[in-house]
């Protein structure tokens, strides 16, 4: 198996872009890739593309045959994978697979998800097929409702405040000001947090990450062509997945996402990194509680201290372990099959020092963390400078 | 690279399923072919499941999870990948390399669609989504309309006859009866294919595949464990995947489809094999006319011929190249997701000699021929037996 380099990032503004199709924004950030990269469409052998549900919010599956054929890169093989809001991140994955096996050299890593084009209450039942349809949906349960059940479980279980959820939010939005591709450039406080409306409680309106269109796009060449390319390869170290029940009520615990734990544990065991020397992290706060236990499972605290290592400012840049430097989906936005790719390029750009006013200073090592549902399905990269 | 072969197969019954749900027909599958292999669940490294829209049609993204979890499979990773009615051909493709990269050893490609529990016009609603939304379906075009093109395109070009279309159905129709999965038992006759009822001319109902529930699933290992498991295992000897454009408007011809002569191309290179070597093929008739292109596609014959082949019997079992023993599309039923992964099942099946009455004496070599849309994607593969 050969090493595996990234040699380009693109995104397009994250928000609600009314004025661009699905297929206009993933033109756009594949170009903006391919600049990047300063690498000819001529030269790619293959794409993947995250994407959670086209055929729902748009009427449109088959992206992939869409996509190869308005990026001009057919007959390339291009192939579309989905596991809910963990698309993106199973889209690397499978990418990475493919260079580092040697069936192909340079291939698209993309993902996109454009959720505005439906009403705003279809949108949110569009995501509830990502979980359980016959023992969770059917019953009424949401995303918001099934995240409610593990906040309140924290905080019984550790003590978890409702402030320290908020402090989250908080994070994500001061570091989306820094983001220029950030849906929400707009500072906001623990009091308006909590004062928020109420979704779920103990989750509120500022607790939940929003809906949002946007693509993303990141190029991957074997590492030893990838200085051709790039001063700044930034190499894919590891990469793990797993899978867990797709329903809360089959799981031992409602506090900590199984898949997570595993797919963590492969990638650390891959690059033979540890979490001490994971330098920044964007991880998949789809609600505030979801950072909290994020960082938990990967490893950066103790269970159940999520919430005070967060409250102590050990996340926020600066801080120890800086997470979600991009805004998070919080405040970068959630295009939901683009986050798992927009998570890397983050990462890429930090490693790079290219990260502007958000950069994490000397930052060698960065991870992602992209769940699919309530945690169904987990992917984990973690990446690092390039010697 | 590691050689793959196929150590066990499963399907379900095809057809309409009305007291099965998804989650039981995927676990009916898997676990045939479980059973066939005589590998324990335990043993299995990861799963890539085809699905074109279990979104659409019953509501559920994220099915990976859903059958880890209900197979017992938790925390394999676990992977949908969708390319329309290529959804199956793409998993088993992913599956391949995944094993042959040596990332994993023993893994599941299956294929799923429960496409009745929706309202049959939904149904075509539902697949058209296959096609291009903005080009082709908003002003009307379904699937039978857009093969309706190409088969009037191919009867002006190469004098192709309504008749030798509907020996296409007779033949599948035929072959079905010996398939005990088989949505349809019935015999069909050319004439009553002619006067059946319109769908769009010149394509009639039994010129057309089915609205079908089924599952399937093989199971691969590298090649150098196979013989733990089975006497005959079954290599896949080569791959190939393209894209073409998703619209039939953007193509150079109506009445040949790119994307298979590439994927074709490259699974004949990749394993040395050439057209005439090949002893049967399972093809994609989603209609009657795309029989015929396809065997033209893949050089069993010359351009234009495939309707004059046909009705020479050559493709017929006991002919020069026996095309779809199983039914095909038309008669074994049309579960898109599914579709790949029961042409592999079949050919499988066939080359362990182990095809009951539609055998073919001595097969050694077979293909499939998997086609998203009205041709966007395709996937080729080529299998034999094991020396």
């Amino acid at each position: 198996m050969r090493d595996v380099a990234i040699i380009g990032v693109g995104l397009t503004k994250f928000g609600e872009l009314w004025d661009v199709s699905f297929r206009q924004m993933m033109i756009e950030a594949g170009a903006r890739a391919l600049e990047d990269a300063k690498i000819d469409g001529k030269q790619i052998d293959a794409m993947y593309v995250g994407n959670m549900s086209a055929g729902q919010f748009i009427r449109q599956e088959h992206i992939s045959s869409l996509i190869a054929d308005h990026a001009g890169l057919v007959p390339i093989p291009s192939t579309r994978v989905e596991g809910a809001c963990a698309s993106g991140g199973l889209a690397l994955r499978q990418a990475v697979i493919a260079v580092a096996s040697g069936i192909h050299d340079f291939v698209v890593a993309a993902g996109i998800e454009k959720m505005t084009d439906i009403l705003s209450g279809q949108a949110t039942g569009a995501l509830a097929t990502a979980a359980d349809q016959e023992w969770e949906v059917f019953v009424g349960a949401t995303f918001p409702a099934l995240y409610a059940l593990m906040a309140r479980r924290h905080m019984y279980e550790f003590g978890t405040t409702e402030e320290q959820m908020a402090m989250v939010a908080v994070k994500n939005h001061q570091n989306a000001c820094l983001n220029p591709c950030a849906q929400y450039h707009t500072k906001i406080t623990v009091d308006s947090v909590l004062k928020s409306p109420p979704v779920t409680l103990p989750l509120k309106l500022l607790d939940c990450s929003p809906i949002t269109d946007g693509a993303a796009c990141v190029i991957l060449a074997p590492a030893e062509k990838a200085r051709k390319f790039t001063d700044t390869p930034i190499l894919v170290a590891g990469t793990g997945q797993a899978s867990d029940s797709i329903s809360l009520h089959s799981r031992a615990s409602l506090t900590s996402l199984r898949a997570a734990r595993e797919a963590a544990k492969m990638a650390y065991k891959a690059s033979g990194i540890e979490p001490k020397d994971v330098d920044l992290a964007e991880v998949h706060d789809c609600f505030t509680i979801a950072e909290i236990i994020a960082i938990e499972d990967l490893g950066f605290c103790k269970k159940g201290e999520g919430g005070k290592v967060t409250q102590e400012g050990e996340t926020a840049i600066g801080g120890r372990i800086p997470v979600n430097t991009s805004g998070g989906l919080k405040g970068k936005g959630h295009p939901v099959g683009a986050t798992g790719i927009a998570q890397a390029a983050e990462i890429v750009q930090q490693l790079r020092g290219e990260a502007g006013k958000r950069q994490v200073k000397g930052a060698e090592i960065g991870l992602t963390h992209n769940v699919g549902g309530s945690g169904g399905t987990a992917v984990v990269h973690i990446f690092r400078r390039g010697d």
